[in-house]
């Protein structure tokens, strides 16, 4: 199929397995999708539309996009910038010295690759954090994908203010933009790099306007210990008294790999969304978070990639394994975190995180976030349960086309909304001109 | 490049990015292999051949032929069986009623599957225990990979002399066959399924005509309690007082996940190389084998994939980021294994448990077992060190081209010596057969 004979507006996806991702986690094995205005206006078994255009999805696994709950997209141009070292020696020696020489423009770049890779690994909704992220947002304007973004705000570097002022300059420019796919949030960038009383003007910025609030929270021991001196209390319950753990907020709070008892049970209570950045943390040493404990306790658990510079990709198919594999394996029990949770959680309990309704699930009425996977690979042979294959054998190559609110952004494997050669060569440029500026490496 | 166009025998490979993996890491930005009767003749930044065929590798980095050093080709066919479970259910309610239907043939289509996947993940040589082992020496032969393979031998189920007999009928048969690309070795399954006197006479067996013994060790917590209720030791020190801890003998280990200090000891001077299992191991929930001890003991490590049913993949490279990052992360040390000793493990330390000095690296007078990989793709951006970059972002899908023995079988992706569809056919109407005859599912 030529990319000009792609369907457009209203039309069918037909043939498909349909892996649904709803509460009952329903399979068609062989379904029609008819999508209207970029939301699924039908879906079953076999739906007859004269007239209507189709996709033929002969042979392809649909399932709902998948959502990277965390990640810095611009830092993507950093990537491999130095790996095998902890997170403190990496910030200071390696990340925060090259941050500092980059320009707006690098950032618009560095989404750009970002967003690539991820609408290539059939992620379709990302949350995330930097700055100059007015360029993240013209990034995802431009390739189709749906994203949340925000300011990240370090006070200490006197960016409070500022860091708010921008906030307030990405509502009025972005907020609800790009027909709806980009959605602005708080990013107060940790408890350990914000205050209290800095926190509360989060808070009720936060309550007043309606915005989900995204953070950094209890990545490494350190952090907790340092809490613990400072404060006498671990970070969350730090939140807790800045008035953050409140259920008219929507925290996102990112890594929570050191948590107490206390801290879950609070979570719980104002139902914060935990964010599970699993190789990053693996990667930088922080440990591996308490995601059965969080589950069991009843707090809803998203997958996040964290920058492409500690992960190094940013790929929810690899980190469902990943989580399968870990979870599963220093439990003892396997089955614990069966496939049909671990891709629950990539899908419909990082919707419910983001408070959407409207995403996580291929159900009449959801947006039309859709991805096609290409089964036809040597590693999906014998014909098993589609979903353990994907999470247990299956791989962001096998992603053959994606769908971002009913329209066509992936086919055979190739964005279709940006010119990908540019944006490689323009990353190879700036990536070696941040590197030299200061003798990085 | 036409399929035919490619060159045989005495040939170039031109302009690649060479990651040799010899012992002290050499890179060659861009260089040429000169390839004659199946091994390396020269390797250098610019050869001048006149009159050469050459194969143009600008823009793919080439590296050694991966060595999957533990798997069970056959069952592949099983993959996907049953999932979410622990080893023994997984063995006892869905694995071992399933093996007790399958045919000779099965094997066979079993193997061509795991071959076909393990080219294209860039593994050029594997090590194998199964049944029906002369089925998978055929495919090995038809499809153009290296493997050192072996009846697994359960000797209560009165398999003890007839398994011997098999691997008379094996050595006979297929030793140093299919120009050398097959070795049969001796395949005791494992100390907690063979006795002391048997393992005794694989032993002798073994020294008497020079054959590596390859076995499960030390899997489970389970198999080491009941060795040391059985015996009142370890399965490491079972097998010592059996003999085959014996620098004569070359004991290919698989697994060693329950270890004790002294095990590791006795293993470090017997010279027994470890077979790492990582993602099996996990997803059976058996625990993570000790990797850092045993390389600061001075014991060799490589990967294995185990079988497809476990896995559920034979992918090295997959192999290789979940070590980095699971021996990186629990020991909160980032670079404790860093990516250059990751990929030794897969080349070289597997090469050297194989006692195949010729094998594992890219230098001359090497065999000519070469991975040509495309990077290209948006995760290998912006270009930084290349080791790094495949280990913590690469992927099999980047695996474009492979040789073995100077022959290639890999292109474009594409595997050049068997119909992946007709494999694939077999497999369906197979795997059906066997769910079906025995209601496992």
């Amino acid at each position: 199929m030529l990319i000009d004979d792609l369907p457009k507006g209203e039309f069918l996806i037909t043939n498909a397995k349909i892996i649904t991702c709803d509460k009952v986690q329903r399979v068609y094995t062989q379904g029609d999708i008819h999508i209207k205005d970029g939301v699924i206006a039908d879906l079953g078994a076999h739906l007859t539309l004269p007239g209507i255009n189709a996709f033929d999805a002969q042979g392809l696994v649909a399932l709902p996009g998948l959502i990277n709950g965390h990640t810095h997209a611009g830092m993507t141009l950093l990537r491999g910038l130095k790996d095998d070292v902890d997170l403190w020696e990496w910030l200071n020696s390696y990340i925060w010295p090259a941050e500092s020489c980059m320009e707006p423009e690098d950032i618009y770049w560095g989404s750009l690759l970002a967003c690539i890779e991820m609408l290539k690994a059939g992620v379709t909704t990302f949350v995330d954090m930097y700055f100059h992220e007015g360029e993240t947002a013209r990034a995802v304007e431009e390739i189709g994908i749906r994203a949340y973004l925000c300011r990240g705000i370090i006070e200490g570097r006197d960016q409070g203010a500022a860091g708010l002022e921008e906030t307030n300059a990405l509502l009025a420019r972005w907020h609800n933009g790009a027909a709806g796919r980009i959605k602005i949030t708080l990013g107060p960038h940790a408890p350990y790099t914000c205050s209290i009383p800095f926190l509360r003007r989060i808070r009720d910025f936060a309550i007043g306007q309606d915005l989900p609030v995204h953070i950094h929270v209890a990545e490494t021991k350190q952090e907790v210990e340092k809490s613990q001196r400072a404060y006498g209390f671990t970070p969350v319950a730090m939140l807790k008294r800045a008035g953050l753990l409140d259920p008219r907020i929507q925290l996102i709070a990112a890594h929570c790999v050191h948590l107490t008892t206390e801290d879950i049970r609070l979570m719980k209570e104002a139902g914060v969304g935990v964010v599970h950045c699993l190789g990053s943390n693996l990667k930088l040493g922080s440990g591996i978070a308490p995601v059965i404990e969080l589950l069991n306790a009843g707090v809803k658990v998203c997958y996040g990639t964290d920058g492409a510079a500690s992960n190094n990709n940013l790929d929810i198919i690899r980190e469902m394994r990943l989580a399968a594999l870990i979870h599963n394996g220093i439990s003892g029990k396997p089955g614990i975190l069966p496939a049909s949770q671990i891709i629950s959680m990539a899908t419909n309990h990082a919707a419910a995180i983001l408070k959407r309704p409207d995403l996580g699930s291929l159900e009449i009425g959801k947006r039309a976030d859709i991805v096609l996977l290409d089964t036809s690979g040597c590693h999906w042979y014998p014909r098993e349960d589609a979903v353990s294959s994907l999470i247990y054998s299956g791989s962001w190559a096998d992603v053959d086309t994606v769908l971002v609110n009913g329209e066509f952004v992936v086919h055979k494997g190739k964005v279709l909304t940006v010119n990908e050669e540019e944006v490689k060569a323009q990353i190879e440029k700036r990536a070696w001109r941040i590197k030299n500026a200061k003798s990085i490496v």
